[in-house]
């Protein structure tokens, strides 16, 4: 069971990106699953459903979203039908949408569960807690456990990662936009990554046009931050093994796809 | 003109990395300057003059520091006499020690700058301008300029490197304690790591005792933070190769090394 | 029915002014009710089952708690025997001690809710619901509801106490250590003032000695903050009148005692 | 040397309760000098010129800000023509506008400076060694220098106030829209009030609909904060009597306009 995780999607630079490579990415690694973040879809601010149905298309399975899920104010209009789209799951009860969702691939079914760290970010419900709730719901049909954690800081994150170890298949992380190099199998089988990384802009700042960034950290104005149309672009993702019964990651790759490092058939 | 960078050294699993490592890394590498950010060596928190000395004995030309840099209250006794010890250049005038130092090797020097970033720490001096002032009294003395931009946000590193481009041979981030994957050389020839990672404790949360730092999350209650004394450990580094005339970097290449992945003599 | 709210008393300072005070205001306001917000209690930093008696012997009926409750670690070894100590409800589920708590005065009851904010202060469950959920278990008793909200800012507090407005007798603010004047009775019968102020030290920062926190600010630091021993203190307090039947308040009137504000018996 | 300061005037409810009430004050009071705060003035989110412009007609001298200064874009066409308004001193040099502005009353001068908080607020430059500098170049021309902190903590405000006794008239915080009841002249002459409040409606919470912000706490979902348009409004201020020789504050007198605190014309 390969499930295929692909982070942050950044605006049309990021969603040109999925467009060019997922299907590439289908190909050399034959995943089962396809995840995609897609929480800056939409000019890094949110979802439209044209856009969420645009990456179920191109071959996703599943979409999670983030803080910045609700930017753009049309998901209050579709989330509640979007069967694959996942909002971080520690919103407080009521909260338009579901943090989990289930995917159903040949017999077999994979739980995804959206989660939202709380340090140096808006308080909501215990991440952890929650996650021990969805996974005991969860477990309940399947042992293939997906976790996306959405999360500032790189102790919340490995805290969770510890915490579901040998509980969910996977805990990765996303939101900081940068890849991290500490994939891992943790000792009880629980495939691990701090960030995915970003897909969108390569030459910019988190996939947002780098001077207005740098100028916003030199003056304290107010500064409009806007994904530029053009330039250089980047893939972010990770490829885990899972031992289709157990759940059990045998295996997490990370991808990246940029001019410093191209894409290659095999 | 090569340079080896090893990230937060952690403890005495950190040093013990230090002692193992470091002899092989210049066997293998043959770095012309090595620095160790030595924020959390004594027990996680700051460093003492003991291990400020052994890190220079061990083979390390510098040190730097970060927002753990007063943790250990020895440090106002020997900073102002330590020479290649180097804390973050933006807190405010009159802050014992200093942010910059230079190192000479063979008849080449290098200097080293350490900066602390804002976003979502400590309010100190702006890092930017502070950047800016340092390089240029360092640029009448050489072109090849370390900088450790010890921040807690993948923005405010990306500006930092960004801002600098063209400007410092390297942009190194510090303080997340986990290596990111996006090692570049930036258009303008300054070689970018978001962060280099940490040097300690493989087991554990950014080098402190898991189990702590889960219940911290968990319960909201005052949890004392240690650091194991025993289990596996690991060491994060990168090496960037430099022309010594112009400071352009050539090459940055990163270095893990752990029971994932294990050093290879070659 | 007139309840005395005492606000954070810190330290020995704060100690003398209730053991000099609270008997004089008990005979000029005449009371049924008494409560004291300990959390800076001991030192500036939690509270010991010493001090907690010793507020129960000065006349109070209850003591509320805050974010410094756990500072002083005798907490975990008395808290689930004190019966009328009462720290932040909206602590997870398995925190030590409650958050609700109830006085029996001739053979009415109130009930004493203490709440903890979550701007600019550590992540904890929603303390709107938690409120909610206490002030129906409390309404089975007792229509006499008093809230001390532990929180930062001003808006958090105002709009606790909007939510709470026709719900709980009063819903007083603590945790700033500066009274405000916005004492006022909200168009459903809550008394609401944002923060009752602080009982300690009147010549200091918030009762620590203000040289340390100034250079805190100018240096960035580590700075070991202490309730200084000696110097001129103040007491802050508000009274609540409440019709005793519907919890209804009828008035509310801020206290403050200092050498600019001297206490009058008349 | 009397001194009116009237804290955050908040949209059209805001300036009208100015409109209505500042002749009044003055008629009462005789103020030489009039501050007022602006920087809420245009629907809650920073000042037009033509707001500036009625705030002087009205019968303010000047005009002071906060961190919501550049809300709205006007401020770039017009602050660097405005004579009489102020904005935070700290922000980086270049910034437009400036931190310090002097009004001429009959012969006698008045420096009226702007600061900012560092705690729980953008990163600025350090506002006490601003605050220091700033005054001593207005000590050339004048010994009566009033300060409008604004800062979100009390902390820092009574830091900033006891780091300025005997250098500054007045300290005077706003920001967070609550009138505190601590008015105090220090030991060294300097009038000190940690916030002098705000001007606007009375039912809300800090001027904004109140539906809204307990929606925002309670659901973390994107809220639109709006001024609303009708309603009960207030007026929040102090009165600062200084001498005009030295400077030194004789007295301050906290002034409040609602409802529960009408104005009584004697
Ligand atoms: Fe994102
Ligand atoms: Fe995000
Ligand atoms: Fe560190
Ligand atoms: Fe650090
Ligand atoms: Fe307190
Ligand atoms: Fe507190
Ligand atoms: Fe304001
Ligand atoms: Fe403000």
């Amino acid at each position: 069971m390969e499930i295929l995780f692909i982070g942050d999607v950044v605006g049309s630079p990021g969603r040109a990106m999925v467009q060019e490579y997922l299907s590439k990415l289908k190909r050399k690694y034959r995943p089962h699953v396809t995840i995609i973040n897609g929480e800056n879809a939409a000019g890094g601010r949110g979802i439209t459903e044209q856009i969420y149905k645009q990456f179920l298309e191109a071959g996703a399975n599943a979409v999670t979203l983030g803080n910045h899920a609700w930017d753009n104010k049309d998901i209050f209009e579709f989330i509640d039908e979007a069967k694959y789209l996942v909002r971080p799951a520690n919103y407080p009860e009521g909260t338009p949408g579901k943090g989990l969702t289930f995917v159903k691939i040949n017999s077999i079914e994979v739980a995804i569960i959206n989660l939202h760290g709380r340090t140096f970010m808006t308080a909501l419900d215990c991440p952890f807690n929650k996650a021990q709730e969805l996974i005991n719901l969860a477990k309940k049909r399947t042992n293939i456990i997906f976790v996306d954690f959405h999360a500032e800081t790189t102790s919340e994150k490995q805290a969770m990662g510890w915490f579901l170890d040998g509980k969910a298949t996977a805990v990765i992380g996303t939101h900081t936009h940068v890849q991290t190099a500490d994939h891992r199998i943790l000792p009880n089988g629980t495939a691990y990554l701090t960030d995915v990384g970003m897909t969108g802009p390569y030459d910019e700042i988190l996939g947002m046009e780098k001077g207005a960034v740098i100028q916003k950290f030199r003056t304290a104005l107010p500064v409009r931050f806007e994904v530029p149309k053009s330039g250089r672009a980047q893939l972010s993702a990770c490829l885990v093994s899972a031992d289709p019964e157990t759940g059990t990651a045998k295996k997490i790759r990370p991808i990246l796809i940029n001019d410093d490092h191209p894409f290659l058939d095999e």
